[in-house]
Parts: structure tokens; C-alpha cells; sequence
């Protein structure tokens, strides 16, 4: 049976991460709420008192009687069964890890032009986020991407820097994320995010060679790929780059 | 062989959700940082090139080998070692779940002090900060209780609001985190707590009875607990509660 992948429609948002690792499994999903009447069949899994165990917020999957929310909770749910994961309890845990950082940058990144809350709009927390930009730019966006660097450069798989992996010598879902947190970083911060990579070569050349996957390939350039907008994480306020 | 924990000392922090499960359970662990010239072990763990797999930050547990960063990862690995997380596959995958939304519950507590930089005093963000407590009080805070008492509510094995359990009828390490949230928001936010609390019964009755546990009592009632403090996630600052 399909996979039912919740999720807002109109924005890449969290729900990307989960979606990349389908395309490039190619696993049949549904995008339960892109369909006409989805969206109502999204928020009844989120308000029913019948659901057991109900979902905090999109996106969460479907499984047959299964139902998970958390980007990372999903990920690691679907890794094994996708193939996009190792195969060790260790090794695994240590792909879990990565994408929680992952995870955390990711919530980051939303912050920058969202200090305030996440129920005003940019424009109402404007000040506060010019605020905020510059540290992120200068401390927090350096000091993740040198992590991802390290834990690149330690990979005993990636012997030269061509196709690097964050664990192992295969593609898993957290070298997908990592492709996807550059990419909006390269749409919403051009600059500080071009200026950084320079820094991070095993980063720069994981960004260029993911999207080279043939079925990723194809899903990038299909209309299921959203374009970035700024409604979703990744936002370009050009006064917040530099 | 002993855990090795490894958190920055003074602080409760997210240290504390693994030190709870640590000693719930009885288990031997050593609180690294703690000890004499334990921060420069533990920096060396953080900057060590020869460190296969660097924690991004503390804190990280140190099992022979294995070295894990993450607190929902630490305590995912913990849970079956230690018997605070249910047998089953799906179910230890739901603790997680739940224990994911409180590590996002607990970055939202801490940014409502720190709203434009970790980097940065509270002294210096106040008021951005003033900005931000009023929606955490009056949209972020009931929408995690409310969720966290449809959990507990929606537990079939909680027939009666007398020592609940978010998962099954045991106490898992989830129960422990949202017990030590309900515990910081009080010291934080008492005003604001205190009215949530009022609306879900099932939460306050958790926070109530897990504590009864009898080595949580003990270690609560040692100097190994620190007390909440003006450093951690958790700060009383009596304009940002009300």
C-alpha cells in the first residue's frame, strides 16, 4: 500500500525532507493534501479524538495503522524500509543524529525571519529579525556547516571528496536533508551562504553531486517539486542576507 | 562499565532529561563535566579531530564506543537499556515521537529569553523578549499541554487520572521529560503555568506522581540536582510570566 505523506500543501517546508527520501526510493506516496479534499482529510487526522496517537503537527505519514509525526521521527521510520539508511543499530542511530542536527538548524533557519512568532506575519517582526540575521550568519550558520564539514571530512567512505556521504559509502536520507537545507540556504541567504561553502568543501561537493541521483534527478525537475516562496522555511528577504 | 555523561555544570539544562532516565532507573554513570578537569574532557570529545563522530554540542553519553549526541537520540538509546521505553517497535517509536515534541517544546521555552541569539545576555534581547513571552503564554504553551493531556487522555492504559503514563502503563523516560517541562515551566512561568495546568487535569497529575518514584524522590531530594538558575533553559524572569 502507498504511503500517505501529510503535509501543508504550497510549500516545500518540512515535508520536503520526507518527500526527497520517497522520490529518490522511488516508493509510491500519496501528497495527501495536494489532492482536491486532502487538506480536510489532513486536519481530521489532526483534530479526531478517535486518533490515538495524534499527530503534534504536519507533516506525519500514514502507514497502514502507523501514524508518525516529526520529520526525523518519520525518516528514521522510513530509512530501512526505503534502503536510504545503514544497516548497524549504531550506524543508524548515527544518521538519526545528523538529521536531528539537522533538525535544529532547520528551526534555526525558520527563527531568522520569525524571532517574534510563528503566528505574525515577517512583516510585523521585521525589526527583530534584523536583528537576529547577522549572529546566525556570522556564528550559528559557520558553526553548522563545519559540522557537517567534520563529519564529512571523518567519513572513512569518502576517500576523495567526489560524491561524499555523510555515513557510509551509500546514499541516505540525511546526505538528501543536508542537499536540502544548502539548496534553501543558497535561495533564502545567497551570499553568506555562497561565502560559507567556500569553507566546506565536502558540503559544497555533496550539494553538487545528490541532485545527480537519477530519480531525484527527475523528481527536481517535475512539477511535484515546489518552487522555494516565501511562505515555508526557506525565505529570501534580501535584507536579511549580506 | 559506567555511562559517561558529558553536560556543561551548573545548569539542569537538557542534561537533566538524561540524568533523569540515568537515575530512575539506578543505573552507574558518570557526570563527567562535574568532576575535577571533567570540562576538558568533555572539550576534547567536542574538538578532537580523531573523534569519528563529533557531538555537535552537549549534551552526549559515552558508552564504551559509542558516543551519542542528541537528547531524544541519548534517550532513545537509553530507553530499552535502562527499561524506561515499551518493547514494541511502533511504541518505542511514539515515546520518541512524543519525547521529539518536547525537545521542541523546550527550544521554544529557551527562546523566549533568548529570542535574537544564544550568543547574546537576556539583558541584551529583553526587549524582543517582552515581545515574545506573550504569544509563548497565550498560543504556544496551551497548544503543547493540550496536546500532551490528549496523549495522556487518549493512553488506554490510563483508565484513571492517578499516575498517568503517556505510553502503555509503565513509566517510560518521556514521562520523566514532560515531568521535568511541567517542573521548569513552574519555576519559569508560574503565574502562566499555573492557569494551563488548571485545564489539563492529566498533566498535572503526571507532574504530581511521577516525582513519588522512589529513587527520582531520592535524587531529587539530593545535591546532585541542581536548582533551576538564571544559565539554563528554564529563567525566572517575573516580566516575561503573567
Amino acid at each position: 500500500m502507498a504511503y500517505q505523506l501529510h503535509y501543508w500543501p504550497g510549500i516545500q517546508g518540512r515535508g520536503e525532507f520526507v518527500r526527497l527520501a520517497l522520490e529518490a526510493a522511488g516508493a509510491p506516496y500519496l501528497d495527501v493534501a495536494r489532492d482536491p479534499g486532502g487538506m480536510a482529510a489532513m486536519e481530521r487526522c489532526l483534530d479526531d479524538p478517535a486518533v490515538a496517537r495524534p499527530p503534534f503537527a504536519p507533516p506525519f505519514l500514514v502507514d497502514g495503522k502507523t501514524v508518525i509525526a516529526q520529520t526525523a521521527a518519520i525518516l528514521f521510520y522510513l530509512g530501512p524500509r526505503l534502503r536510504l539508511a545503514p544497516v548497524r543499530e549504531t550506524d543508524r542511530l548515527w544518521v538519526h543524529q545528523i538529521q536531528l542536527t539537522i533538525t535544529d538548524f532547520m528551526a534555526e533557519v525558520h527563527d531568522v525571519h520569525h524571532p517574534v512568532a510563528g503566528s505574525l506575519y515577517y512583516e510585523d517582526q521585521r525589526g527583530e529579525a534584523l536583528r537576529r540575521a547577522p549572529d546566525f550568519r556570522g556564528n550559528r550558520l559557520p558553526k553548522f556547516m563545519r559540522w557537517f564539514e567534520a563529519v564529512l571530512e571523518r567519513n572513512p567512505s569518502n576517500a576523495t571528496r567526489e560524491a561524499p556521504h555523510l555515513v557510509g559509502a551509500r546514499l541516505s536520507y540525511a546526505d538528501l536533508s543536508l542537499f536540502q537545507m544548502v539548496e534553501g540556504l543558497l535561495y533564502a541567504m545567497p551570499k553568506a551562504t555562497r561565502r560559507v561553502l567556500r569553507q566546506v568543501p565536502h558540503v559544497a561537493a555533496l550539494h553538487d553531486t545528490v541532485p545527480r541521483h537519477r530519480r531525484l534527478a527527475a523528481y527536481l525537475a517535475s512539477e511535484r517539486r515546489l518552487p522555494f516562496n516565501e511562505q515555508g522555511i526557506f525565505r529570501h528577504y534580501p535584507e536579511l542576507d549580506g
